[in-house]
């Protein structure tokens, strides 16, 4: 094949907090090359409030990442490439909504909202809406039909639902100025084609089908009554959204002139639909029937896929969502998830880094080390806190680890999400080290794993293997290996640390023509696997009994403390 | 008073990790002198298994750091000073029993034995003999009589006869050799007094009384056939140990030859009966009937006084005993205590402590600074961690105060001793910070105090306020003023940071005569207060809504999980 005849597509995977763009060769998967751009205005923490679980994004933000990753990956290839280029597709976080105009733009790029947290992006992890969910969940149960039935029955704070109506009710100015809603991996590709029309945009089947309720035997999203009486300020914008959404792998349009200049490419290039992280991850991760694909990061996203004969309209209970074509078109996409993995880990760090912050500092003036020294040494201490950790939790035998903890630090995702809950540590003795409770975080991780595991399983969904994505999979084997063992079950970790982009880039390539459907470009362009962990039997069964004290200290906080 | 007719005594507290000799004058209760001296063996950790629980300590540790402490205190003083003295008296740990010969000698005194940690004293948290203490109450219950139900109604492995059981099962050479047992407390007099045959060994009402289940009512110890029961080789003991206990204002003997050189006094010196520390140090809080004594350390140990007409035989349930004379000789003395209270904050501070120790140390190395500064910075970091979580979890809004903890990670002493508990911590979250733990802790251990003071009051008797004697009670305000809170009650903070060995030096200056009772003594002799903490009542009523939760943690655990 001479240069010419070389096609490459660009798989844009936005995370919490950067963009990562690879530019790959349509026919082999291989990465060319790659670029990663953190959100500047989100580093700086603006319009965030911690303590009150609030996480916003500006657009310009995702603007902004956007040309630069994509110029500067393209920079590092071959002049030719970005002639080359036939396609473009986006995942995306989520359910991250924000509101729009008619136009379909983001009330914050217009004049008098530019700072208002509530006309930007909600991002997935945001928790304002805890009561609207509530309120969601009670109204599901009391109607006729569950609209949340395909969402695993619990409507989350996390979703577009919940957060349209948390904002429309605590702010007048975006309330009145609100004329539709848009996914994040929905807006992206409108924007990249040129659309001037909210009603243009194409709606995203995974985000719509996992987070809106949107759902083919009602006819779409739920009804306008029911949506009105969760909250009478969405009277109307059922009629202003949409009946329809696609999968990711049609085409939405092709680059309009503008954004093919900023980018660098031809107007002839290709833009995919959009869909979430994980579910295009799933696809670069070369998901198949009866393996669940993790990503493993500060949460997990866990994806599945079956068949219809499998599934059916079976409702999978307490997961997050069960949607036709949501990870690969014409089978049944299902999503669980852990609210917190990394982040529970990451948690105990920074507990761990308190007198290395607090007291060293000071400490190390008074021994007459310079300033400088003591940074390094504070930055090199606590950079040091996981490695140091895991090698001397490894060593501790099972028999020992006699903590248990529960992995909830942000609430539950799946089975049966509840934001309420938060996590609990049991078995602190007079010898309690920090690697004995790091150990017990680890097991709690894998036993969350278990608890997702267990019900697919027990709704008739067979597991039978998992493959781990993300940067817990690639980097931590104590943890992978510990959560074989929970698991009874080997884990094959994908060789490419960038599959939801490398999976982007599948369904850029399919949409673009050079396959005819995903399993196609999967089956050229996956990266392979980098290692498989095997479960130890005998360690298998020693866990299975700390599992029965997660399972009761769960069952206790979540009836008589977290309720 | 001419110089010549000035009496002084001296009292020796005996403590976990070392011993302090106070120089009292025996009119007024000023400490001219005092002096602290470490136990050297155990101070390099030997005879010790910390993860088995196993706690020893040699006799020659004992004797070493008497001879120092009283040479060093008395040096301190004007020549005449131990011309004066007329008393001397011992408060030690308890129940701190050793195996010894017909001659009262600790076995690890005889040839064969010198490094054999069963024939050491079993130091009183050494928690070797939890099966034992399990099998005793078993017995206990199943007898006409329940020989338990003056040390609460429940037998902790940390008294003599579990411990007693336990090395004779486990230790077939100290079993062949072991003659009688006698507690710490015990032993001292007898030593000074140039006791040679165990029979003549003073035993002490307070140890026995407590730990032993020597009541009047039976005639002493339990039968032969109950001990013969717990353990076959406990057969003959009873009959070779003791049927007539003493109250430590008693007269043991005078010092005999040997040690009034070893010490410099004279041989007219009294020395009076022993018994625990916490017994004494009420005494020198100046401890009154409705007042709750707390020595609050490591552990605490909780000690009341009541008159015959308030308690009489009347059982109060699951304290840790109730003995006529214990405490102030005709008056009931009641004991309870948390099994670990400072040791709480310790093991926070020790898991926090982890990168400072692990990995500062080498980051330093590559950082340039030299091994000394790193050691400095190492002990700098360290020992400043409790100020700044107190200063830190002081600031937190009780509002904000939402995690909750057990304090039990040593086992729950009262109410209703149990052994096999752990602590736990509830109430993790994405922004758990260290002194959201340590502020949890603190309300635990305040907690722990509440769940005795309110057994207390059910059983009958009434406690309206608390005087606090050891290291927190004058340190720590913050703890200090929660436990007032959470008790709704006034805590009183003696001046004197020495009550035990004050304690024990009025005690010394009853047997030597200077005062014909003990209560004379308190009134003369006793160090007045420092400080008095006030309860904020709307605080406390926010409390008892973590305390519920304490509660339902405390109960789910205990039966669920540690049982």
């Amino acid at each position: 094949m001479s240069a010419m005849e070389k096609k490459y597509v660009i798989g844009l995977d936005y995370g919490t907090d950067s963009a990562r763009a690879l530019v790959v060769d349509a026919h082999t998967g291989e990465t060319l090359a790659s670029s990663v751009k953190y959100y500047p205005r989100w580093k700086e923490g603006l319009y965030c409030v911690p303590a009150a679980n609030q996480w916003r994004q500006h657009p310009k933000d995702y603007l902004e990442v956007l040309e630069a990753s994509v110029r500067e990956a393209l920079g590092k290839c071959a002049p030719e490439v970005a002639a080359g280029v036939v396609g473009i597709a986006f995942d995306t976080t989520g359910s991250t909504p924000v509101f729009t105009d008619e136009a379909g733009t983001p009330l914050s790029l217009l004049p008098g909202f530019e700072e208002d947290p509530d006309a930007m992006f909600i991002l997935w992890k945001d928790h304002t809406a805890v009561k609207e969910a509530a309120e969601i969940n009670q109204k599901c149960k009391a109607s006729d039909i569950d609209y949340s039935q395909y969402e695993g029955g619990i409507y989350s704070a996390e979703w577009l639902w919940a957060k349209a109506a948390h904002v429309l009710r605590s702010n007048a100015a975006v309330a009145e100025k609100a004329y539709s809603l848009v996914e994040h991996c929905e807006w992206l590709p409108a924007v990249l084609t040129g659309v001037k029309d909210v009603h243009e945009v194409v709606r995203s089947r995974c985000a719509e089908g996992h987070k809106a309720m949107w759902h083919d035997s009602w006819g779409g999203l739920p009804p306008e009554e029911f949506l009105v009486a969760i909250e009478p300020k969405l009277a109307g914008f059922r009629a202003r959204m949409f009946d329809k959404t696609e999968t990711a792998d049609k085409p939405v349009g092709t680059l309009c002139k503008e954004w093919a200049d900023r980018l660098g490419l031809s107007t002839d290039v290709v833009v995919a639909g959009g869909a979430f992280d994980c579910h295009m991850g799933a696809v670069g991760a070369a998901v198949t029937p009866k393996t669940l694909v993790r990503v493993i990061g500060t949460s997990t996203c866990d994806i599945m896929v079956a068949s219809y004969e499998e599934v059916g309209d079976k409702q999978i209970k307490g997961i997050c969502g069960q949607v036709d074509g949501s990870v690969i078109p014409g089978m049944v996409g299902l999503e669980a998830g852990q609210s917190s993995f990394g982040d529970v880990y990451a948690m105990f760090r920074r507990v761990l880094e308190f007198p290395v912050r607090n007291i060293l500092p000071k400490a190390g003036v008074e021994a007459g080390v310079s300033e400088e020294q003591v940074q390094r040494l504070v930055d090199a201490t606590c950079d040091g806190i996981m490695t140091e950790l895991t090698v001397q939790a490894e060593r501790i035998p099972l028999e020992e680890s006699t903590m248990v903890a529960t992995d909830w630090i942000n609430g539950r995702r799946t089975p049966d999400a509840n934001q309420l809950l938060k996590g609990t540590i049991s078995g602190f003795t007079l010898g309690t080290t920090a690697p004995l409770i790091f150990r017990a975080l680890v097991e709690a991780t894998a036993f969350g794993t278990k608890a997702i595991v267990d019900r697919f399983i027990s709704e008739g969904c067979p597991i039978e293997s998992v493959i781990g994505i993300g940067g817990i999979a690639l980097k931590s084997p104590f943890v992978m290996q510990v959560m074989s063992d929970v698991l009874d079950m080997p884990i094959k970790v994908c060789n490419t640390d960038q599959a939801c982009a490398l999976g982007a880039a599948m369904f850029a390539a399919t949409a673009a023509g050079v396959y005819p459907k995903v399993e196609d470009a999967i089956a050229a362009m996956n990266s392979g696997f980098a290692k498989e962990y095997h479960p130890d039997h005998d360690n298998h069964k020693k866990y299975l009994q700390l599992y029965g004290n997660y399972q009761k200290l769960g069952e206790f906080t979540e009836k008589e403390l977290y309720n």
